[in-house]
């Protein structure tokens, strides 16, 4: 559940980070003046959610934010394919809390494709302590869908 | 300019591969008799077409599998963003015919979205000599839209 305050400093932080990406040194956005659309701030919504869901040691609830199907892609070193071998991945990986340490991600940038697709571009970062394996980060590519339980994510690579 | 012969060979593989995914060992695909939709042979069709051209060491050629347009995405270790960023980052990685290699893909797997747009799971290897640089093999997703200058690929994410 995201609260009301959550969510707008998540609609300032993607405001904030749209107009970042504008920046000529980091991303060239094509329009610097981008005013975030209800389908880019559904989609980030459902990201905001992932973050607290994964920062509330909530794997399930993490899980969430992907379509619960049978071809769902998850893609890092390996390809994971359906809802169930995906979790079953995630749970193997962040076995505790501790090793779950902090989730960020940052310069979220939405590329709608049609109304009923959308591919995310993103940061992450994960922060825990050496003996759980240390920091992480990456960056990763999602497509995801209008379903009728909102935006899921149905392909996720992530490097 | 892709030969029928060629053509009919690319078919015929990708029939091999849609075969060969379905084993439970490597992908488990959930229609193990799936027949290629018109949607994926023409996806496809562009593959081989970049395949060809990189073997011909035709990097123009190539990058016509690519959306000529300002948002077009390419991410490796970096983000390209933009036709003209990727074409030039391609040249000035592969300056050479030697340094271009030879490119093969392979276990393609098209994944309609709708009419107008699909993704593409595969994996790449590079062959080439270890003064330019040696093997070099990955994973890629793609996001392909439907053009009126047919499939045209318009995120790469290559790892």
């Amino acid at each position: 559940m995201i609260s009301r305050s959550r969510l707008c400093a998540a609609i300032v932080a993607f405001a904030f980070l749209t107009s970042a990406l504008s920046s000529p040194t980091a991303y060239a956005q094509p329009n610097p003046l981008h005013t975030a659309t209800r389908q880019e701030l559904d989609v980030i919504k459902v990201l905001v959610a992932q973050e607290n869901a994964w920062n509330a040691g909530d794997l399930d609830g993490f899980a969430k934010g992907y379509k619960d199907a049978p071809d769902t892609l998850f893609i890092t070193r390996t390809v994971s394919r359906g809802y169930a071998s995906l979790l079953e991945s995630y749970k193997h990986d962040y076995p505790t809390r501790a090793a779950m340490g902090t989730l960020a991600f940052s310069e979220l940038e939405v590329r709608p494709l049609d109304e009923n697709y959308a591919v995310v571009l993103g940061k992450y970062k994960l922060s825990r302590s050496k003996k759980e394996g240390g920091d992480a980060d990456g960056v990763f590519t999602l497509v995801m869908e209008k379903t009728d339980k909102g935006w899921k994510i149905v392909v996720d690579h992530t490097t």
